[in-house]
């Protein structure tokens, strides 16, 4: 591994830099931290950079012997936690290619398919706990319309706990790219609130795409003009709303109830 | 209503105070902020003090009238910032007593009664996201042991959409505590990862404590062993975990669906 002592130093600099959103876009490169998360991304092959701190060093010299293709660093505490985005960091960071695909790259292979539709998403929270929840639940793909949460803040990392290495994401999906996929066949559902058809009585015709709202303003009612059906979560006499991380989990569990086989 | 124009005044100082949780626990009262939650509170009873911003002052006049056993008081712009948590704040917060059960003023009466049990949830924002699904999925009562996230912090309340308003809520609930809830017929759930029986072949044995574990250790291994049997969600190949608020939420759906009459 390279040693890194100092923060002006430019690799240190530019990894610094991934923090904010214009030089993840300029770079295309974005920062995952953590031992879990780095093992997982090191045996699905993307990483471009690995930075250990000094003493984590010997935990990875197995890895890095496996994987001479990636540059490995070794980085004195002062600069790892510069780097770190979490109080307490525990060592290990890893440097990753931003991966979003065309529709046309998604896979379209399943005949329970079902993906997540995001309308201006806000919250980098609620991005990422959609995003464990659709690869926990069996979604093939999360699509975004302009103006959601950016896919690959920090915060939004941590919340998705990984799933972003392993979940097909599309960006700036319009209006028309929905007309569209509905021409192909796919059956748009809308999330709603209030006496629209229980999410639980829905009958799926796959392949489908759940839209869900944002969480001040709900669907884009253009977007929701162009579902075929709305359906709701029934709630208690007093509540109105659920958390739209929450709303889009119960939905996904309840669809793959039906109609995925899980693993036990 | 009193004109408040400085940040040094005694009701200001204490009201910002409240922002610490050993400064609520003094005073025995936490804060609630915008325009829905100050008028939800205001219907349903309880708010000691509301605080309203001088441009939004005509909005309150009528409640004013209405309720003259709350202190009223129209705050300057920089006072009134000072005390808000949010960025950009709506104009109104009120404060409100801090309200914790005892076990045996919690209500018993529903024949499909689920509480939750929440086992060291450390993140407000996961906690505030729970009331808010308790309530709306039907749970009767939020029981807490110890070293949870603080029930009424800004970020939990935030969270909670106002749900604490109407959810009862019991504090440092312990293993004795379990033992006589199961004893008095409780039937203990533990929600589980892996081969667990699926949550929705689950047969409820009405009143229910569904357990769920902090989002790094999991479910306490005492409270496991006494829960009579232990749920999971099935996931797909390469997921392990969802988000705790998230799988609360798909248990308590699931309950809701097979259990609860709601509406429509």
């Amino acid at each position: 591994m390279k040693r890194i002592g100092s923060r002006e130093n430019p690799v240190i600099k530019e990894c610094r830099s991934l923090k904010e959103k214009k030089y993840r876009q300029r770079y295309g490169r974005y920062i995952i931290e953590g031992h879990k998360l780095v093992r997982e991304a090191l045996s699905s092959g993307q990483p471009l950079q690995v930075m250990v701190r000094e003493d984590c060093e010997a935990i990875y010299w197995d890895a890095e012997q496996a994987r001479p293709d990636i540059e490995w660093y070794c980085l004195e505490e002062q600069p790892f936690n510069w780097l770190a985005d979490v109080s307490q960091p525990q060592g290990v960071l890893a440097v990753m290619p931003l991966a979003v695909s065309t529709l046309d790259e998604l896979p379209r292979n399943s005949a329970s398919g079902i993906w997540l539709y995001l309308d201006r998403i806000s919250d980098p929270g609620n991005l990422g706990t959609i995003y464990r929840s659709a690869l926990a639940l069996g979604a093939g793909a999360v699509l975004h319309s302009k103006d959601c949460a950016d896919s690959f803040s920090p915060k939004t990392v941590r919340a998705a706990a990984g799933a972003m290495l392993n979940l097909p994401l599309a960006i700036d999906i319009g209006l028309n790219d929905l007309r569209e996929l509905k021409e192909q066949g796919f059956q748009l559902l809308a999330t709603d609130i209030g006496d629209a058809e229980p999410y639980y009585m829905c009958s799926y015709q796959h392949p489908v795409i759940l839209a869900v709202g944002s969480e001040a303003h709900g669907l884009d009612p253009e977007v929701k003009s162009l579902c075929e059906q709305a359906i709701a979560i029934p709630m208690q006499q007093g509540s109105d709303s659920l958390n739209a991380a929450v709303a889009a989990a119960i939905i996904l569990a309840d669809h793959a109830r039906r109609h995925i086989i899980c693993k036990p």
